[in-house]
């Protein structure tokens, strides 16, 4: 059994079976994590039934709630989405939505369900947006809980304009890309292993607290 | 001697000794670190003579150099900025822009310097643009080598339009901004003491292994 | 028969016949455009089965087209956007994505088809996020070929943290927010019969003229 | 005397006389304002001693009254900003927080002093995030009173990592760069004329008609 369990969301527009360059550069966090001791999983959203909303269960067929229990077994979880015009796609922007259902539970300790898991994004555009794209959705993830270990993104973008995307262009050999690929594979798993190993103490952190604790200001 | 630093850059636009909201606020999350054994330093960065530019020294009588060294000696680093048009305020891009210049060093591992350190976010405005303000501000510690816990920031804005700011309104009382501080707090805390203990490995996030370690893509 | 079409794309997540804090802001624009003889038409996105996609037509039911029928009828394009995460929410970025494909048409002398239409936007939340969802939508659309009057946007926000919305907020009574949606309203009526009587010329603007009109760089 | 007037806030980071790829890409929209009967002329901040604050004049040998009078006597307005982590220059966001003194001034008919001025921006950047610093310094242009006409933006920025910039890289020959500094450039001037004619009325955006003009809402 692997050490730890990773869960890559595939934000593609696209429906399967087309291909997704998103998926690409997945695949070259995955083969990292292949040799990390790390199992992986990709869903691709739009493959599921996920309905518009801000709850964990939207009814009416919703099939949310099989990808929130993946992230809830997930020790990291990976966002990877495209660029449209110059943000994040719309059904990254779905999920994150979604995932706000998540405020309303706690962990044994009375955490955010997302503490203790690490967050990273994987972006791929034909060009620019992939700093948008990615600050929005790191930052949305530390505000759900998962910590951003340094390094946590990696992307592929083209020139200006319109052009080829991630595996016509090439991406795969691209040294920018590589090098990120890399560092963000192992520094989520770095960061892992420390909270698997030690979690987030329950202290500060949780709104039992918020009487007893606040400090007299005065 | 105190078990942990904290730095906070204090970006306001205002030289001193105007007021500055930010550091009202910057103030209460230093309430917490004083509980919690973290030595804490606030430095004004507009009252030091600091250039345009990217690099650690610009010469020309350029004072980053001073404040660097506080970066670097520090385990916790806090941006605090004001908001204006919706974004961070010209001087956190301007600290963000000299922070550019450790992208050339390296810590004694071959890791970027800022790796090890945790990195938080303070936001005060009169309205609108916290979110903008926070993102931007942690994504770029966090490609500097910063680890981001989970709500690593707090802000506090008022309604939609002008209006008073942080400290006018009495923003001290203001249930979620309290809240956030306590939780930014204690969690730039909790991972500091992570990653004091144990640092990051130099496995898989520094440029020396670029050949050696790249998967073999078929 | 009205002077000007104005057309709202209601992208609210919520489903009719649940209220829409951003139908409730739409409604204060179009109290004005019914002053100015301008005839208003909402759409509330959700209601339409929209596939996700970059074209004009997505295929498998998809309604998009219907939708993109009345954009390129109206004169005026205003984008309602609730706000998630602090930016604007999956559907609107939806509506845009599908915007995309206009890219592929001309208008009958040469220019992108939104070209002579003026862009304005609506955005509401709880909370912070108001000016990266305004910013990246009015962006956007003047992309697409929209003109952007001055103070194009209108938008309600409360204090930093959740909180009541627009509605239940009074944010009608927000002295802000009723100044700018005035603003919003005159200007846009403005823009649209200056170009209605003057569309601008297609000259520097199109694909056809990119050989012949090119300046000599030497 | 030219018809029109484009006044160019370059907002590099580098002092004269370094050489600046902003303002060369910025020469590219200079040449198609030759052709067009507008003068056009260039200031590079940086050069200036422009203190930081958000009023017309911050004492102390404040250099920006300068800056201001030639954006008041200009029909167009173009700031030109390079891209530092995803988003515009520190120039660029201090010469926005510095037109904030605009808002408290009005022109002849009580309207903010930047109506009937058309906005535009360049960015050059040797990668990423040419749409984060276009949007927000597009929108904040028009929410100090500037229209903002189709395509009113150029860029360049090249593949996903560090990189050659504009000039180095050969960007004047990118063909995306080329094509939108033709339609940015004409457009610009498109709109710039049609306001010469017919300024925009004074009608619902203005502070005087506060009270008698909201509608009655019931």
């Amino acid at each position: 059994m692997a050490e730890l369990k990773a869960l890559f969301l595939n934000c593609t527009l696209k429906y399967s079976p087309e291909v997704s360059n998103t998926e690409a550069l997945i695949g070259k966090v995955i083969e990292w994590f292949d040799r990390l001791d790390v199992e992986s999983e990709v869903v691709r959203v739009v493959d599921y039934h996920v309905r518009f909303g801000v709850t964990s269960d939207e009814g009416e067929g919703d099939e949310w709630p099989i990808i929130l229990d993946k992230v809830k077994a997930a020790d990291i979880l990976v966002i990877g989405t495209p660029i449209w015009f110059g943000v994040r796609g719309s059904v990254a922007q779905l999920v994150i939505e979604r995932l706000d259902g998540t405020y309303n539970e706690r962990n044994e300790v009375g955490q955010y369900p997302l503490y203790n898991k690490v967050g990273g994004v994987v972006v791929t555009g034909n060009e620019d947006g992939a700093h948008a794209a990615a600050e929005t959705t790191l930052f949305n993830l530390s505000h759900l809980g998962c910590t951003i270990p340094p390094n946590a993104d990696t992307y592929w973008v083209g020139e200006a304009g319109p052009g080829p995307s991630y595996i016509e262009a090439g991406g795969e050999d691209h040294p920018y890309t590589k090098r990120t690929t890399r560092w963000m594979a192992h520094n989520l798993v770095h960061l892992a292993r420390m909270l698997k190993a030690n979690p987030i103490p329950a202290e500060g952190n949780t709104f039992d607290e918020e009487d007893e604790h606040a400090p007299h200001v005065g």
